[in-house]
């Protein structure tokens, strides 16, 4: 299918939108009005500079309250029209939005409307335009979607169709199987948008939450069925407006955009779901030295070492953690995830616009392919054969308490969250488990957990506005046995390792649960599900950007502690550790 | 009255809001539950560290979810409580702050719901601790704050009373004189918060969107006012939560709270307003020489030099505008404002806690006393007299076609946006216009104008956030006989001087009103108001973070051609100018 875009949907002047959506890969744009006023270019020039780029343009949007008016307003509105036709003409564009109106003055009664909308339909016909009319979700006597139809039916004019847009129709709850009642050639335009679920007034969630399909709660994907079962035939084109893409980098949004419809478009065709990862295959860490003594103190043993890089394996149990001593200051740099069919997922990511990155590869070297995530992570799809990489060592792998990767959590600037939600559910195929707001005693952290395989494996991605900059925590959660033997350990050899947690914590834990006082004295936190499930965990001082998390999951406990978050980022800032 | 405020509705640690609001001169604080938990020290010390910063604990909080439940579950509430009745202990302080139920599980019984919490109330006197009771907005049964006070004359206990939130109870519409119908010695505790108006899930509202009184639209002071005739006898307590202040500095969010408790107490006692500026005297900006070119071309004249500072006057009309050549890059750095009682303004700032700034002054300098504003603009009220420090000039006052200053755009940093709306009204008596919300290419941009006696001075805050940092742009907007005249004047003799302004823009203007053509030869911007007023206005470019706005006014027209403002951002970021 054809895909467009609005340019309202990204940040920029309006040619550097043209430029990013064209570099994205979309067929064509929705010129917003906005854009074209504030461009110096002439219209005519920015028709060439489209067509240059090999856009074309669908649609000129939007043309507000023109319907349901007294006569003298008509006459006005219709010179207002005549304007914009002629604009339009020299834009190249035969597409006119045209939004119900919203005005206090406006008329209720549907007859007025369509008389009025037809006569501007004739209008619009001798330029060789035709008018598609959308039902705001706050139009003033026209806000559904069959409302919207129903007026077009009673204008009667071949020049006169509807406009969808997923926002307007699902943020009122209406079904949209009645999109199946209107004949395909009567819809002229489809605009797609999800969007949280939010209780709020609906303009206002409109102009600040809206977000690309995939990025929200919407079934975007079920109105477009709906729709190409009516028999459209136009572009799938997108229409967001918020507050983050804003601040973002325009070739970003676009491309994130692109995702967004590509995505959409394998779900239509009922695509199978992308090979799923199994496991988590090893962390990379860069590291100067003291995230290995981490990690002795934790229990790793160094079982390996790569034949021709400064990178050394460590592991315990399960869990298989890469040092890479490449100077750069300690920080989490690279994932490996098991894949059943590591070339099949990182073609997959490929689809999705995800960049392959380039690789050096020794010719003894097994062969990763690694994909970059949001954040710069650099994710690497494999299966055994990255071990063979490294010389086994003969003290071999150690058998201690962590058993192996529980989750990783990473941190994302603001207004790329959305982007990475849509990255971790469409390139991996991970499923959002929810999404929460943790008070930090310098400001807010926004935390979005997504799975797979029943928890085999788990990302949080966070963000987080402190003061003027963003917080650079990243951590690597590992599986344990058991996280008391090892606090009691770590208490006794390594003090200083463990991050403190205050007394009072331990007070109110106490007035909630019964639980083992031994907690306390080692440290360690506590949570419970509605379920009963418990968790217990604990936390490692931070060395650069990183530090380790021990979790022990009891009774299926599925959740990551968050009630907790709070009292560790207060302990972090404090300067106690 | 005491003032009182929670811990919540400043960032930082909970020693760091201790500090921050006893440096603020607050008498009390409410300890908030999770600043509590996440602090290092036991309660102790906590309680040693306010009583050595004079701070009493008026009340421990939020003890939630506790009446209206089955009998095994009010066990273990009170087994709950009672963990806290031991903490409050060590606290040092007797008053517990009970939130309805908002579980799901709760009962909708009042008979039950007074049962349990005279229980309750049994038990808190037993540690000579009482319980104030207070109705959530969104409390599962118990929601408006009359059922929550029907239920404690339920409970007949005479340590159970009630709290009051003035979020709580004015976000559900409810009426407040209802309060004066409850004793005054019932109503233990009073919370203060404000809110703009907006239509969202009264939580979501709540959660992030409070702010002091007097920076939101509530009236706040008519609800005190009710609670006093009730009897209240208790603290003027504030409690916010927004997501503004997690980000900003502890101790300016700690005087800004005062402040706004200062100007509270001040509007209840009915004190006259204070002396409001009757127009601008000058505005002072830092210039390396491209500023007194541009003031020439605009026709302005240089007609005095201070004796002993690196400063000029450069006047035309009633517009003053001093250029110091300090050195520092082009910049507002002071407004003077005409005041009837300069000595009383500054007395009036300093009461409401705004830095009066220490300056030197040669012996034969006026006195001239300077506030800060939020965004460091340095304020000064004068009479005539500061006019005798410039040695005048021969050739005097020029009569061009600029007759004034009519307003002056400032920048202030996100998070201290309310902080501005407070400061203006409450230090200056700016009466606010109305907040608008402007695209940007690269970001969103929030502007709020103020004005004070119909006009004469006006102010407008901006606030920006593009991309990682904030627009830094300033104006000053100078009041104009005939807009057309100068710009005719200035595209002929100093082209480069204006802001080109895009064609599809008047293209768009022709297509709204039968206007000028020689608006868009001219590149004059045009707004009309609903009544008809009208107002021509044009821009220079940007030097150093200075431009230049000319404006004029007819017909009333009362506003700041906010429809155009999206334009000027494109064309000034699009590097055009």
């Amino acid at each position: 299918m054809r895909k467009s875009i609005a340019t309202v949907s990204v940040s920029g002047t309006l040619i550097e939108k043209l430029e990013a959506i064209a570099a994205a890969g979309f067929d064509g744009v929705e010129i917003f009005e906005n854009d074209l006023l504030a461009c110096s270019m002439p219209p005519e020039e920015i028709r060439a500079r489209a067509a240059d780029l090999g856009l074309t343009i669908d649609l000129y949007q939007p043309f507000r309250d023109f319907e349901s008016v007294p006569d003298d307003l008509l006459a006005r509105n219709l010179r207002r029209a005549e304007h914009k036709f002629q604009l339009m003409e020299r834009l190249g564009t035969d597409l006119l939005l045209v939004c119900s109106n919203v005005s206090p003055g406006a008329i209720g009664d549907d007859d007025l409307a369509a008389a009025q909308l037809r006569t501007l339909a004739e209008r619009a016909a001798e330029h060789g335009i035709r008018i598609a009319y959308e039902a705001l979700a706050w139009g003033r006597h026209v806000n559904e979607y069959l409302h919207a139809w129903r007026v077009v039916q009673l204008a009667d004019h071949p020049g006169l169709g509807t406009c969808l847009d997923s926002f307007h129709i699902l943020s009122r709850g209406s079904d949209p199987i009645g999109i199946e009642a209107i004949p395909g050639e009567k819809i002229f335009f489809l605009q797609l948008a999800d969007a949280p679920l939010l209780a709020m007034d609906v303009l206002q969630w409109s102009r600040h939450y809206r977000c690309f399909p995939g990025q929200g709660n919407f079934d975007v994907a079920g109105l477009v069925r709906h729709t190409l079962n009516a028999g459209y035939a136009g572009p799938l084109s997108l229409e967001v407006f918020n507050d983050h893409f804003r601040q973002a980098d325009t070739r970003r949004t676009a491309r994130d955009g692109m995702r967004s419809l590509i995505a959409l478009e394998a779900e239509l065709k009922g695509a199978t779901r992308p090979p799923v990862p199994s496991g988590f295959a090893f962390a990379e860490l860069a590291d100067t030295g003291a995230l290995g003594e981490v990690l002795s103190a934790l229990g790793f043993v160094r079982t390996g070492g790569h034949p021709t890089k400064p990178v050394e394996l460590w592991e315990q149990g399960g869990a298989r953690l890469l040092l890479n001593a490449t100077g750069a200051a300690p920080a989490l740099v690279a994932l490996g995830l098991e894949s059943p069919d590591p070339a099949g997922a990182v073609k997959h990511a490929e689809s999705l616009l995800s960049p392959v990155l380039p690789r050096e590869r020794a010719p003894r070297e097994a062969r990763l392919d690694a994909i970059a995530a949001p954040d710069g992570t650099q994710i690497f799809f494999c299966d055994d054969s990255w071990l063979s990489d490294f010389a086994p060592d003969p003290d071999g792998r150690a058998g201690g308490e962590i058993t192996g990767i529980d989750h990783v959590a990473l941190t994302q600037p603001w207004h790329y969250f959305d982007e990475a939600e849509l990255f971790y559910r469409s390139v991996l195929g991970l499923r959002p488990q929810g999404s929460l707001e943790l008070p930090d005693p310098y400001g807010l952290l926004r935390s979005k957990a997504m799975s797979a395989r029943d928890g085999a494996v788990r990302m949080v991605v966070n963000i987080a506005q402190v003061g003027a900059g963003d917080i650079p925590w990243q951590h690597v959660a590992l599986a344990c046995d058991g996280v008391l033997a090892v606090a009691r350990r770590l208490r006794a050899e390594h003090p200083g390792l463990l991050l403190p947690i205050p007394g009072n914590y331990y007070d109110d834990l106490q007035a909630r649960y019964e639980v083992d006082p031994e907690l306390r004295r080692l440290g360690v936190l506590y949570d419970r599900d509605e379920d009963g499930g418990e968790f217990l965990h604990l936390y490692t001082v931070t060395v650069g950007r990183v530090f380790f998390e021990l979790v022990q999951r009891i009774g299926g406990y599925d959740g990551y502690g968050a009630a907790n978050a709070p009292i560790r980022l207060a302990v972090q800032h404090s300067g106690d550790n």
